[in-house]
């Protein structure tokens, strides 16, 4: 990292701007509608100190108002700018003389315009908070939200994020509203820790973020949306430290094509950069990049639930035989070993699943079997207790209220054997019942499709390939082995 | 078609168990669970006649009960059968016989085993069908939805179906559970006429359904969930039936891989054929074919609504940078044009978006416009009057009910120039405000991912281009000029 023409700054250097025990909200306002009520109001959770400042009001709500930054009574953490940007630079230079920790900056039309009085403004913005040493998130960013000490610290009328799982994803998007979108999987139970959006990153940028994150306790998985920046050594180098604390780094790359690249450039002035380097910079990083915007947090909540394999094959068990299909069919698409049960195991199978069901992997239980749950039980038991398969996926395919009761009893299985029962959801009915039940799971993973699901399960199986080191190609030699083979091999040690 | 081995059945022979007047339920039963049960709780809404036939009944409910199916004193045009397998074959015989119109066969246990007798069995059961002309459903199959009649012929406790809407998708599926699980996209509004699942297809096939389909006036588009089948040709001959009735014809492919082949043999006894082959015939045959499951309904409900484009441009409008981007990243990997608007277009959106924004395609109204409807609502129109432009694509990116206000008059804008309007939708809160409101809009499509939005997108300008007929490959041509200066051509005739 000695190379970086930035060093990284790690958690202590903006522990006090993302994790602040105090917030300044620099423009604040009683007025319905200004991003500085909204702020205010969005603060209503957090557990820390809140001071308004705007020299027009002596106090809003019941909170004294101070007249500048200055005036504050107390050591102020982070300072939120939430005025026009014409007032921005100014007052940034306040907030250095008062010691704030950090800042954060709401306001647009920065290098994102293109102009080049613009760029310079925010290169002027960028060196405020450099030669200080004061932390700034932004340009146009739409902020944060903070949910171990409930501070969302942002103008959109968000869903509200609970304080976290002890497993939680941190949350990073150079997007604000895409960032924000993401975020809303809070409604059916994923738990977020941070969710930080970086916006133009004149100062911190995503890598730092990561950097932060990955020595944040709260946070067990790193998911980023990302489309850019002109220093990707950076992004490298964070992967490398989110590695080493043992926490998947789950990427979307956006700007993969030229059209995309020209509009991520008026958008956050990010240099998009080409598809095929950052994907290969990437893969050598240990990043699981996702294919889809739509399998990032998907992916990211799998991984934070997610024990590592103990061996890279899945048993697929479902109720409806083409469910169990279309599992194989994107198991092989993604290299995802399917080793058949051990004669012990397939005992058991034939002894509950009728002969026009499917005693094999892909498991076919029939619908019979769903209506005799302690026949599922005993199959499901079987599969998480043989030593071939370090997952289970079960296709959830009709959403109903019936569908919902046994999700508890899977759940603590896959619990006791120390595996992940995966479930892919085939019903039109999105948040139909057993959706929320399943993300609710602490040992069940939900995904929006099919491919997302075994494209998780792939990655999982890679980095459990990666992190034996030097015994890497072994492993895959050994996988291909049982691929063709359908079953599965003694594990490497350490995985 | 004169070569197919058995001619497609059209709509005047399927009419009678497909839109049933009358319907017996042979194995009717008040015992709650059992089959003959939950068929007759699930006609409660079915606008025909009724008739339960068990030999240990007088009656069950409020309906006379009848000791075999001769003794129904009425004509049956649909007999279900919902007895176990071995009762089966003489009840087929005797409906036969009572002159019955066709027959639905619950029953498993046939040629998915794999066992020589039970193929011997199934063969006999299918010769009864041919020899005698009565259509046989199934056997193994979960039954049918008629919407146009209330009709659920079908033991699962599914999702009512809806009268349909007048464009409404015609679902076809092998697999019985999830076609039903597709067709709880009516929770959020999506339209369908029928719902038919064909199991082993022993006699009535996918192709017969699709020929019956696109015979029928309430279906406008019809989507099929695909497993394989032993004489593909029916299935091309039947995309012939829908080509000329103007009605697309959607499909995903199950199966694609060996693994998911070898499923498939013992879940329908289907031969699943190389995908590669089958890819290529379904594009010579004009049918739309989608690359994941979760895009089959979304696409067919977008044909459902979508008027032919008269050009095959499209303008992406989104409120965060970040959705243009990835828009545009898929147009561009789908082969979809994003001219840029011509100059008069282009001072409206420059007059309203402001300098931080975009006022090229694809266009970045910023979250200021979003809180400004009229101006959104005149760059929309503006967007949509460009004869540049065919489509618009505007994503849904955070979910909230202030979101939701201006759907209705998009929806009214878009019907006025003879458009649509394209949502992908980028909320984790899969079902969150405006999910409903978009796919219920009849001139707005909701797409789950914007991969599916573009593909869709890229579907329609294909078939365009395919009714022009010779002149395809001039038009192919054109899309690659317009790709590479941003704007359209002049259209070619009839598109």
């Amino acid at each position: 990292m000695n190379t970086l023409a930035r060093p990284l700054r790690r958690h202590q250097a903006l522990e006090r701007l993302l994790h602040p025990a105090s917030i300044a909200v620099i423009g604040a306002s009683p007025r319905p509608g200004a991003f500085g009520s909204a702020v205010l109001r969005n603060l209503g959770g957090y557990r820390g100190r809140v001071y308004p400042v705007n020299a027009r009001y002596q106090e809003i709500g019941e909170l004294a108002c101070y007249p500048s930054i200055g005036a504050v009574p107390d050591r102020v953490d982070c300072a939120l700018i939430a005025t026009a940007r014409e007032a921005v630079e100014p007052i940034a230079r306040e907030c250095v003389a008062a010691g704030v920790g950090g800042a954060i900056v709401f306001a647009s039309g920065y290098a994102e315009t293109g102009q080049p009085e613009r760029v310079a403004e925010q290169v002027r913005l960028a060196a405020i908070a450099r030669d200080s040493g004061m932390a700034l998130l932004g340009p146009n960013t739409v902020g944060m939200v903070n949910a171990l000490v409930g501070a969302a610290i942002t103008f959109m009328d968000i869903t509200p994020v609970p304080s976290p799982a002890p497993r939680a994803v941190g949350l990073i998007s150079q997007s604000g509203a895409l960032g924000m979108a993401l975020a809303q999987a809070v409604t059916r139970g994923v738990s977020f820790s941070h969710v930080l959006t970086s916006g133009n990153s004149c100062d911190i940028d995503m890598a730092d973020c990561v950097a932060y994150l990955a020595d944040d306790p709260a946070c067990a998985v790193i998911a980023c949306l990302f489309e850019g920046m002109s220093e990707p050594e950076r992004l490298l180098a964070a992967a490398e430290l989110a590695w080493q604390a043992d926490k998947p780094l789950v990427v979307y790359k956006m700007a993969t094509g030229e059209e995309g690249a020209t509009a991520a450039l008026s958008h956050t002035g990010s240099l998009a950069g080409s598809y095929a380097a950052y994907r290969a910079a990437f893969r050598r990083a240990g990043v699981v990049l996702v294919e889809d915007y739509e399998s990032l947090i998907p992916t990211a909540s799998f991984f934070a639930k997610a024990p590592k394999p103990t061996a890279p094959g899945v048993a697929i068990v479902a109720a409806s035989g083409g469910a169990a299909i279309m599992a194989a069919d994107r198991a092989q698409q993604h290299g995802v070993p399917l080793p058949q049960p051990n004669p012990a195991v397939r005992a058991i199978l034939e002894a509950r699943i009728p002969e026009f069901g499917s005693a094999r992997n892909p498991c076919d239980v029939t619908a019979q079997v769903i209506n005799d749950p302690n026949s599922l039980i005993e199959c499901v038991e079987a599969l998480l207790a043989a030593p071939e398969y370090g997952a289970l996926a079960m296709p959830a395919v009709y959403s109903s209220e019936a569908s919902t009761r046994f999700i508890p009893v899977y759940d603590d299985l896959a619990g006791r054997y120390g595996k992940i029962i995966c479930s892919p959801w085939q019903s039109e009915w999105r948040d139909g019942p057993g959706a929320k039940e399943r993300e609710q799971a602490r040992n069940v993973a939900l995904f929006p499709t099919v491919n997302s699901c075994f494209a998780a399960l792939a990655a999982a199986n890679w980095r459990a390939g990666r992190r034996v080191g030097p015994r890497h190609a072994g492993w895959r030699r050994q996988q291909r082995r049982i691929w063709r083979r359908g079953r599965s091999p003694p594990l490497p040690p350490r995985c």
